[in-house]
This record gives structure tokens, sequence and C-alpha cells, in this order.
């Protein structure tokens, strides 16, 4: 994926949130910092979410697992929800939280779309 | 202030907001989006901050009033407490929530050091 294909996946889901009554923004970049820095964060008052976000052309995407704990890192000392949105493309947005992705035998991390259309939600379930 | 500066100022106070167990990050900046997106965002699980950032070479600032309107549309609606952090060259930092900032007789926003010393926090009191 191109770094501005992902931007304009970050941008346009955050617009979804902007528009469900969530504020939040989009992170400075993990280039700039060497701390942890999820895409998005979002919250409402009542729910705060750190979504990572992935732009696929594909029905599979392995997932590095550094990025993952750094996720995971990141959203227990904000104090937020983390979640993994992946976009697939004329189908749209799956959500999942990192707990819940499927492992392969050699310990990667790995979220298909089959796996995601059972197991994981729309963005309208998300922000329920 | 140049950009960098400004940058600068950014990432040592989101540093010592981490060394605080505080996790946080800096906004992609308002060039590239319409949306209101102030310069940190940090949060420990029990207190949300959004915090617009100056970092000043003189000892008095005028504040954009569009600019902490933005501040404080944002922190409603992300559910986050509005301040401002004032980084003094030579003295550190200062905060203050945009309410309590001192107006002008034509309706700016003013932020001096004198004032700043008698109304405002030092960091280790805004974490307390």
């Amino acid at each position: 994926m191109s770094k501005e294909k992902g931007s304009r996946a970050e941008r346009e889901l955050l617009a979804m949130f902007w528009e469900n009554g969530f504020g939040g923004y989009r992170s400075a970049g993990s280039g700039s910092t060497p701390l942890p820095s999820p895409d998005l964060l979002v919250g409402n008052g009542k729910r705060y979410l750190a979504i990572e976000c992935k732009s696929l052309k594909s029905k599979t995407k392995y997932l590095e697992i550094e990025q993952i704990k750094e996720l995971i890192e990141f959203s227990k000392k904000f104090g937020a929800e983390p979640w993994i949105g992946l976009r697939f493309n004329n189908i749209g947005w799956y959500f999942i939280q990192p707990h819940r992705l499927e492992k392969t035998k050699n310990g990667s991390l790995i979220a298909s779309l089959e796996f995601l259309e059972k197991e994981g939600l729309k963005f309208q379930d998300l922000i329920k």
C-alpha cells in the first residue's frame, strides 16, 4: 500500500467518525517520533479508540507483530480501546481488536476478509 | 515562531508526558485536514488533555481566537480538557485553560509571562 493511499484511507475513516459524534485526529506519523503512534485516535467523551489502519487490495493481510504490540502499549497508556481497521477495496471497513486476530502456525498475525466477515465489526457496529 | 521550532517544542512536551505516565501524540497538522486539530493529545486513562502549544521568544503572546475556539470545540467532541501550553525561552512551560485567558480591550486573547506566573500551572502541577 502506498503511503498516500494509506493517508487517504485514514482521512476517510476520520471523517466517518466526525460525522458520527466523535472527535479525533491522525498521528503526525511514526517517522517523526520514536514513540508508539497509532494512525488514528478518536473519542466522544465516553469511549476512546486508538486505531491502526490498513488499506488492502488483496483479501488477506499479514500484520507486523511489533506494530500491534505498540498499538496495545499505546492504548493502555493513553486509556483507549485498541482496534485495527482494515479497508477492503470496493467492500469497505472492518474492525477487530488485536487479541481476536488469527495467528498463523509460525506466529504471524493474519487478517482475512473471510475471517473479518464473521468475527469483525462494521463501522456502525463499532460505534454502537 | 518557525514551524520547526514549534515542532521541537511539541516533541519536548510530548516526551515530558510520556515520562510521567501519559501516552499521546502530535497531530498530523492543521495543514492536512480541515478538521480542528490541536497540537497534542495526551491521556493516562483517567485524564485526557488536548493542548495547543506555543513557543515564545518574547514575554507576551497574542492568540488567534479562531484557533482557541477550535481547541474548545475539539476538546468537547473528543472528551478532553482544553489547555494552552506556552513555552518561554530559558524559563520553560506554563499551562492555562482557554476560559482563564486575559482579553485585551479589543477582544483579542493575550497570554503574558507575568500573568501566567500568577494564574498558570507549571508542568508538574498540570499533571497532578
